[in-house]
C-alpha cells in the first residue's frame, strides 16, 4: 500500500482522531448543548430530512426492495421517537471524568481510575437511518468521535441527518468532524476503514453474520461484534402455560425482523403433547394476516400432525436467525438437553427459561452463557432503551469489553492515575 | 483451508473450549485447591523444573543469545518469588459469580449483571518462563482456560511447568486441559491459533510491536495488545530536583529491559541548563559498570556539550522503546509542547509529570491519554503486583476491555440476568 496517498477515508479518520482529543476534554454542558441543538435542528430541518428520506424510498421502490427493508428505511412518524431518545440521552449522567476504585498503596501512592472516552468509533450499519441519530447522540454524550457508514440505500437520508448533526456540534462549539459519514456505495471504503488502526479505536459492525465475519477477518482494529441473534426459550415441565404462551407470542411476533425475536422454542417432553398444540393455535389464531410457520423436530411434529403451517425441521434451521414469522420447535427430555442445545446453536444473544421451578431457573442461569439470560420474560427486552441505558450503540454478542446492549458507559474506557511524592520502585 | 482436517492446535483449542464450560462452574474452593496443589507440586518437582531450565539455558548459550535474554530465561532463585505470587492470587477474592448493578424496572423485571469468565485465552509470550506460572494462576482463579504459546527458547522449562500445572488441576478435580501448551517452534502454530475464533475468546500477545501487529493483522479473534512501552517523564519548571533525579534514575536503571522503564525525559526550558547536567551526572555516577547513553535534541545538547556518553538524537529515537540504558532528553518550551510530544510519540503505556504545581499536574492528567498517567512517581510502578492485582496477564495499551495491568477482574466478562413474571414488551 502506498502510505503517501491519502484517500478520503483516511482523511476523514485523521480528522476524527484530531476531533477526539477535543471531544475528550469537552464539558457536560457543551455536550448537552449540542444534543439540545440537535433536537432543535431536527425540528427546523424536518422538511429537508423527510424529502431526502422520500428520495431514498423512491429509489428503493424502483429497485423493488423487500417491504420489510422499506419499513426500516422510512422515517415516516419516527422523528418524534428519535427526539424523545435524544432527550433521554441528555438526562443521563455524563460518564466521562469520574474517578473510581481509589486506593492508597502502603508506599503512599494514590491510585485511581478515571473514565475516558474510547476515542474514534467506526460504526458500520445497515438501512435504518434512526441509527444514525441514536449512535450520534450516544457518541457525543460519551465524548467520542464516530465515523459512520450506513447502508447505501439510506445515503440521502443520512446525508441530510449528518448536516443537521454537524450543525448542532458547531452550535455548541464542538468540532463538526466529531461525527462524519462515509458516503461510498461499495465495500471498498469499509475495507479501507478496517485498516486505519492508527486513527480508529474500535469497529462496531451492526449487521448480519457475513458483515461481522468480514470485519473480524479484515480489521486490524479491535472489533465488537453483535447484532446476530439465534434466540431460544425453553418451556420446562413446570411452566405456567398461559404466561408462557403470552411470552412466546410476544417474543416471536411483536417485531419479528429484529435480533432479539425468538427463533427456537424447546419444550420439555413431559408437557409437549399438551403444550405444543396450544402453542401452534395461539400463534396462528392471534395473527389476523400473517401466520407463523413452524419447523418441528420429529417429536414436536408428532404433537401437532401435518398442518399447512408445519414442516419438519432441517439441520440448518436450528442455526438460523429467522428475522421473520418462522419458529423452530423441538422437544427435549430434560433441562440438560435444553442447555446443551442452546450451547450448540445459540449466538450468545438472548436465551431464556419459562419455569415455576427456582432450581431449574438457577441451573439455566448458571449454564447458559449468553449476553442476556432470561427467566420468565420475553427475549424482546434485550435493548439499551429497555435496560435504562438511553439507547444502544450495538448489542454485543462477544465477551470482550461489553456484552449485550452497549450504552454510554460501554462506550468508555479508563486510565489509571497515580499520584505520588517522588516514590521509586525498590 | 480444509476444515475437515483437525490439526493439533485445533484439537487443543477444542479441548480448551470443552474445559471452559467446566471451569466456568467450578467453585472457589476447587480453584484455590488447584493453586495450593500448584505450590506443592512446584516444590516437589523443583529438581525436574530446574533441570529442564538448565537444558534451555545450555541451548541458549550454545546459540550465543544475548545476556539479557539469558537473564530472563533463568529460573535460578526465582521459584520462591513465583510461589509467593501464587499465594497472593489464592488470597484474592474469587471474581466469578458476583452479581452487581441490580435494578428493578418499572414493569417489575429484575435486571442484574453476573460476572463470568472470558472463556478461552490464547496467550503468546516470549522468553520468561515465570509468565507461564503467573498466567496459569490468574487463569485458574478467574475460571478461564488458557492456550499458552511461550518462546521457543523456553520450551523445555515450559513443558516441565505445564506438567506440574496440569497435575495440580487434576489434584483439584479440574480438567488438565484448562491450561495447555503449544509446543511448536515456528510461527505456523501462532497463525493457526489466530484463526480459531470458534474456540478462542481472546488473544493476548505479550511482546514487541512486531508480534502485536502480526496478531492484529492475522487474528479473527479479538486481540488485547500491550506490553510495548515508549514511556515519558516531563520535568516541569517547578519540579523538585532531588526527587526528580531519584525518580528518573529509578525509572531508567532499576530494570531497563522492561516495558515500564522510561525512554524519554522532557525538560522545561526554564530549568534545562540547571537540570540536564545534573541528570547526566546522576545517571553516570551512580552506576558502577554500565553507563547511560544519552540521545539529546539540540537544546539539551547545548546544556551538556560533547561528552562520550552523549549524541544528538535522530528522528526515530523519539519512537524507540530502548529496553536498555539509553535515554532520550529533549527540551520543551512549555507543558503544551510536552503533552504534544507525548501524544505523538508515546505508546499509551506509562507517562508522567514531575512538578510542584497542581495546575500543571491536573492539565497533564487531563491531556495525556495513556494507560497509566503519573504525577511525581516512577513509571516502573505500572505492574499488576504493584497495583494490588496479584499479578498480571498483560499490560494493555489499547482502550477496549482493559487498560494497563490486567488482573483477575480484567480476565472476566459479565452476562445480564433478567428475572420476570412472564412480562412482555409492548
Amino acid at each position: 500500500m502506498n502510505t503517501c496517498m491519502n484517500t478520503s477515508v483516511e482523511i476523514l479518520a485523521r480528522e476524527g482522531k484530531a476531533a477526539a482529543a477535543y471531544m475528550a476534554t469537552s464539558s457536560e454542558t457543551q455536550k448537552n448543548t449540542a444534543l439540545q441543538a440537535l433536537i432543535q435542528n431536527i425540528k427546523s430541518h424536518r422538511d429537508a430530512i423527510m424529502k431526502a428520506n422520500q428520495q431514498d424510498i423512491n429509489l428503493a421502490k424502483a429497485a423493488n426492495i423487500h417491504a420489510s427493508l422499506l419499513e426500516r428505511l422510512s422515517l415516516e412518524n419516527r422523528l418524534e421517537g428519535i427526539i424523545h431518545d435524544i432527550e433521554q440521552v441528555i438526562r443521563l449522567p455524563d460518564p466521562i471524568g469520574t474517578s473510581y476504585d481509589v486506593q492508597t498503596l502502603p508506599n503512599g501512592l494514590v491510585l485511581s481510575k478515571c473514565r475516558v472516552p474510547l476515542g474514534v468509533l467506526g460504526v458500520i450499519y445497515e438501512s435504518r437511518p434512526n441509527v444514525t441519530i441514536d449512535i450520534s447522540a450516544l457518541t457525543i454524550k460519551s465524548a467520542n468521535v464516530a465515523l459512520l457508514r450506513g447502508g447505501s440505500e439510506t445515503l440521502h437520508t443520512n446525508q441530510a441527518l449528518i448536516e443537521v448533526i454537524q450543525q448542532s456540534l458547531k452550535d455548541a462549539g464542538l468540532p463538526a468532524t466529531a461525527i462524519q459519514l462515509l458516503s461510498g456505495r461499495d465495500r471498498t471504503q469499509v475495507s479501507e476503514l478496517l485498516q486505519l488502526d492508527k486513527y480508529i479505536d474500535v469497529i462496531i459492525p451492526r449487521g448480519g453474520a457475513a458483515l461481522q465475519q468480514f470485519c473480524r477477518k479484515h480489521s486490524t482494529i479491535p472489533v465488537i461484534t453483535g447484532g446476530a441473534g439465534v434466540c431460544h426459550l425453553f418451556v420446562d415441565e413446570t411452566a405456567d402455560f398461559e404466561g408462557s404462551l403470552r411470552v412466546i407470542f410476544n417474543a416471536k411476533t411483536q417485531r419479528p425482523g429484529v435480533c432479539n425475536a425468538v427463533d427456537t422454542i424447546l419444550v420439555h417432553a413431559a408437557i409437549a403433547k399438551a403444550f405444543i398444540p396450544r402453542l401452534q393455535q395461539a400463534l396462528q389464531e392471534a395473527l389476523s394476516e400473517k401466520r407463523v410457520q413452524f419447523c418441528l423436530d420429529h417429536k414436536a411434529w408428532a404433537c401437532v400432525g401435518a398442518l399447512d403451517c408445519c414442516r419438519l425441521a432441517k439441520a440448518e434451521d436450528w442455526d438460523t436467525e429467522w428475522l421473520s414469522l418462522v419458529l423452530n420447535v423441538k422437544v427435549v427430555e430434560n433441562i440438560e438437553e435444553a442447555t446443551a442445545h442452546i450451547k450448540t446453536h445459540a449466538s450468545g444473544h438472548s436465551d431464556g427459561i419459562l419455569t415455576e421451578n427456582p432450581c431449574n431457573a438457577a441451573q439455566f442461569i448458571r449454564e447458559v452463557d449468553s449476553a442476556a439470560v432470561y427467566v420468565n420474560a420475553s427475549t424482546r427486552f434485550t435493548d439499551g432503551g429497555q435496560f435504562g441505558l438511553g439507547g444502544e450503540a450495538a448489542i454485543s454478542t462477544q465477551k470482550l469489553h461489553a456484552r449485550g446492549p452497549m450504552g454510554l458507559q460501554e462506550l468508555t474506557s479508563y486510565k489509571w492515575i497515580i499520584r505520588g511524592n517522588y516514590q521509586i520502585r525498590t
